[in-house]
């Protein structure tokens, strides 16, 4: 249920070259309002990702030359200074991610490795996507018919093996609202709680009924009744 | 198991006045690293919020003055033009949540409304907290023993109703380690299920270990072996 980054990065990436000049470089971030750009070796003609490009290093390239200095990364800025070219400019080695990676773990490595924007490699190091932190919001986002399926089919269906008929799933700007008869309340509590757990819902709306009732003094106490029937799968 | 306002918004907030003059705006901003500046009315003295300043408001003052003018949004920022206080360029009536919404709320109003920083108030009005983009991240950043603790007592205990005993769990930079036994491997998925959908988990490696094989011909089929036992709480 957890995202990877695959469904929520860019695929359409603007490139630049080793060679590609300094003033291109600005002309492109600018134009596509974007804060980074991947550096890629075509001369191998395979598309090796070589380093990154990110607007940080534009501007080392801007302070350095009007004299400004700071303490941190001074050696590095002085480098970029006389630096005409993305090969010249560009931060390398690059840090990755995988398509397959949780985001959680890209974020992890956005975080650490202080960037905003994060290239996506295959296994050969080739390019095949950028995420950027914005993209780490898209799961809060998600559609509302997008959260009722993975309710349906993977909460109610995969997870708690309901037939398809037994619980209604209604989302509205990320609200769920279940309805329909389930045998227990514990049934409705977990079938609530993973439900909740499903990104970018808001919250759950319980409107089920139960055949069982719990609270009734004439009933068994229920297996279990916290939460699943512990006696099932328990030690 | 889905985070709300008031787990990851900043309790701490700078506020203004209404009356705070455009250069203490432009001055507190700069010092605190901050982009938003909450405006609260103190002369009733109840604290109540009335508008947002954000740097957006502060340049619509700039570019007015430079002649600068956009189609859209042009009314409001002519009047900014010769605005001298907070209460002159603030953003009012405001967009605000409360601390008990859900991030995924949260994240849809700010998304709605175009801006980067929310305001939090309590059921009066008053200004409890800010929630910054930035915060919608937290989730993924949380510590491991964070999540250890959600998935050893949310997971397993309350929603599996598992023993404390039965399974170990264990977590490195994200990555949940489950070790012991459990009756059934569909009791096994279920676990790992749940504990993949915990907020900030990165991946969960299963080396649980399991009494009875439903691969083994001997054995009976389980009643709802593709995931909960489902005679419990279907229909």
């Amino acid at each position: 249920m957890s995202w990877t980054v695959d469904e929520v990065m860019t695929r359409q990436v603007v490139t630049v070259r080793p060679a590609t000049p300094y003033k291109e470089l600005v002309a492109l971030m600018s134009r596509h309002a974007i804060g980074a750009l991947p550096v890629v070796d075509l001369v191998d003609s395979d598309g090796r990702l070589v380093g990154m490009v990110s607007g940080t290093d534009l501007l080392a390239k801007e302070r350095a030359a009007a004299g400004a200095r700071r303490a941190s990364r001074a050696r590095a800025e002085q480098a970029k200074a006389h630096a005409e070219t993305a090969g010249e400019l560009m931060t390398s080695p690059v840090v990755t991610a995988r398509a397959g990676d949780a985001l959680a773990r890209a974020a992890r490595i956005m975080h650490r490795a202080r960037v905003r924007h994060l290239p996506v490699v295959d296994a050969t190091g080739r390019l095949v996507g950028i995420l950027s932190r914005g993209d780490l919001l898209k799961p809060y986002l998600r559609s509302d018919e997008s959260i009722r399926h993975e309710v349906a089919t993977e909460v109610l269906g995969r997870l708690m093996d309901l037939p398809p008929d037994a619980v209604e799933v209604s989302v509205d700007e990320g609200l769920v609202t279940l309805r329909g008869e389930l045998e227990t309340s514990s049934a409705g509590d977990v079938a609530v709680r993973l439900a909740s757990a499903v990104e970018g819902v808001v919250g759950v709306r319980n409107r089920l009924g139960y055949r069982l009732d719990a609270s009734d003094p004439r009933m068994p106490p229920l297996p279990g009744a916290r939460g699943l029937p512990a006696a099932e799968w328990g030690r």
